[in-house]
């Protein structure tokens, strides 16, 4: 595990590569919540997500050779984005595996960064097979999109920053998926909270998370019927035993819900953040009676959206 | 006219109600633009629309027998969220005449700032009358959303700011649709620039203020199909002196190039903005030439948006 001096140096290192976002207030927010919310706006991150911090920590890891033959991931969503910008703004070549079925918008995003699109049949078998050939052949290092440690750590700095300039907050949710990024808050917290607990934030119909906490072991999705597209995967054997000694709860949201959240957002913040960054304030406005008079952290984690298919 | 010094106390005046509006900058619309542009965020303003600096500017500016009175004005849109909340905000009442027709939407913003809504039929005639009768029973000052010149110097403060954060801009350009924008930034440019030009920005639709501009006389519009639904009116005879002499040039854009400015701005930037809003950048885009190297100041002037009825 890494130490906090490490963890500070790491978030150093990565610091020129990435924005130093903004975290934002909303009265009318605090007044519905009855808590004081602080939204670390990840939606304004390069590329769109916090998946920009991970996907940088993890090339700048790698050794000069490795580098020079650059990273391989397999990806439709947010991490795609951001392992081909950050590859291009350290200059080194990004293999993105993206199923056919992965829609145009998502593509164009891609190409926009100089990722080199690899289209592959849309099952993971596939996806995996077209990966590991590209890595035969061009040497290219995997990138995880959460379970893998530099990946979390660098996910863990938007804690940091929101710590910094916030040191009394009561607690931090994220919303959890694969858990990269409740794993990294949870660290952060740890190392630079003062008396902050870690919230992960999950749909009722992806509630894998919340099931491993209880269960001790990783457990999966049978379906994955969530609005929250970001959050359909589950969490993975690095970043488990993380959330498993940092996190105190996983809280379980509707549906619906999220969906109000997301306009609420939208309508009285006037950013756009994607339904998976929703999930967290729709945790705080359901157990509202947990955190009345609280200090709240949220990690929006971004904003991409596909505007022609809204849930408004 | 205000003086220089009269402009900055009004300026003071109003901060404490109203909020300073970040300054945002995009590298990617930069690029496409081919211009280093400056957005005056006022989407995040109080009430969500510049509307505010002008509603509160001329509250400030009645007397103390009909501060106590209230103020009353007509209007479906941002004047009415405006009107109501700085009017909260000082403890006065706020009689806002509304069409039948109006969005339950708007209704419900303006009670929610405590505005106390009367309800008339959906023509200009049953407003004004509508008006006038709360005029003669209660006292109330008849505010104007455009065509006052106190409303006017307070939508100038927007532009104060933004010279105020980057005083070598070369142009400022704001959409018009009323005016009270236009002609208060001009005049803002005027005395608080340096070598900087005022230009205006509206749909051919209601091109109404480019054709005053060559008449030389206050032009109106056959019709007002338009989705930049915040300028279908036309200028007033206290901001059309303003705008002659301040105002170099105004530029006209097409329905398609607004739409497709306010999906730019709302996929690149994440945030929300208006389709009046993207008027100014639609009016970048098209006339690159025109703006190339240039370092531009638009006027972001709100984020109101119906969520149900986007474009995209």
């Amino acid at each position: 595990m890494i130490s906090k001096k490490e963890f500070q140096q790491l978030h150093e290192d990565i610091k020129p590569h990435i924005h130093r976002t903004p975290i934002l207030k909303s009265n009318l927010l605090n007044e519905l919540a009855g808590a004081e919310i602080f939204f670390k706006c990840e939606n304004f991150q390069r590329a769109g997500s916090f998946k920009m911090r991970g996907a940088t920590a993890a090339i700048l890891n790698l050794d000069e050779k490795s580098h020079k033959k650059g990273v391989v991931t397999h990806s439709s969503g947010n991490f795609a984005q951001a392992v081909s910008l950050a590859a291009k703004s350290l200059g080194i070549p990004a293999y993105i595996v993206m199923p056919s079925s992965a829609p145009e918008v998502k593509k164009a995003a891609v190409k926009n960064y100089d990722g080199k699109i690899h289209i592959c049949p849309p099952t993971l078998k596939d996806r995996e097979e077209a990966a590991e050939k590209i890595i035969e052949e061009t040497g290219a290092t995997f990138l995880h999109p959460s379970n893998q440690l530099d990946v979390i750590y660098g996910q863990g700095t938007a804690a940091i920053e929101l710590l910094e300039e916030q040191p009394d907050l009561d607690l931090i949710i994220t919303p959890v998926g694969g858990g990269g990024l409740l794993a990294g808050t949870a660290l952060a917290v740890n190392y630079f909270g003062n008396n902050c607990a870690s919230i992960g934030a999950e749909p009722f119909a992806v509630d894998d998370a919340f099931r491993s906490l209880k269960s001790g072991r990783i457990e999966t999705n049978e379906s994955t019927k969530t609005i929250a597209d970001g959050l359909k995967t589950h969490l993975g054997d690095k970043n488990f035993p993380v959330i498993q000694e940092f996190v105190s709860e996983i809280i379980r949201v509707e549906e619906k819900e999220i969906i109000s959240a997301m306009r609420l957002i939208w309508e009285r913040m006037k950013i756009i953040i994607e339904p998976s960054s929703a999930v967290a304030l729709a945790a705080v406005m359901r157990e509202k009676e947990k955190f009345r008079g609280k200090k709240v952290g949220i990690i929006i984690s971004g904003g991409n959206v596909d505007l022609s298919n809204l849930p408004f």
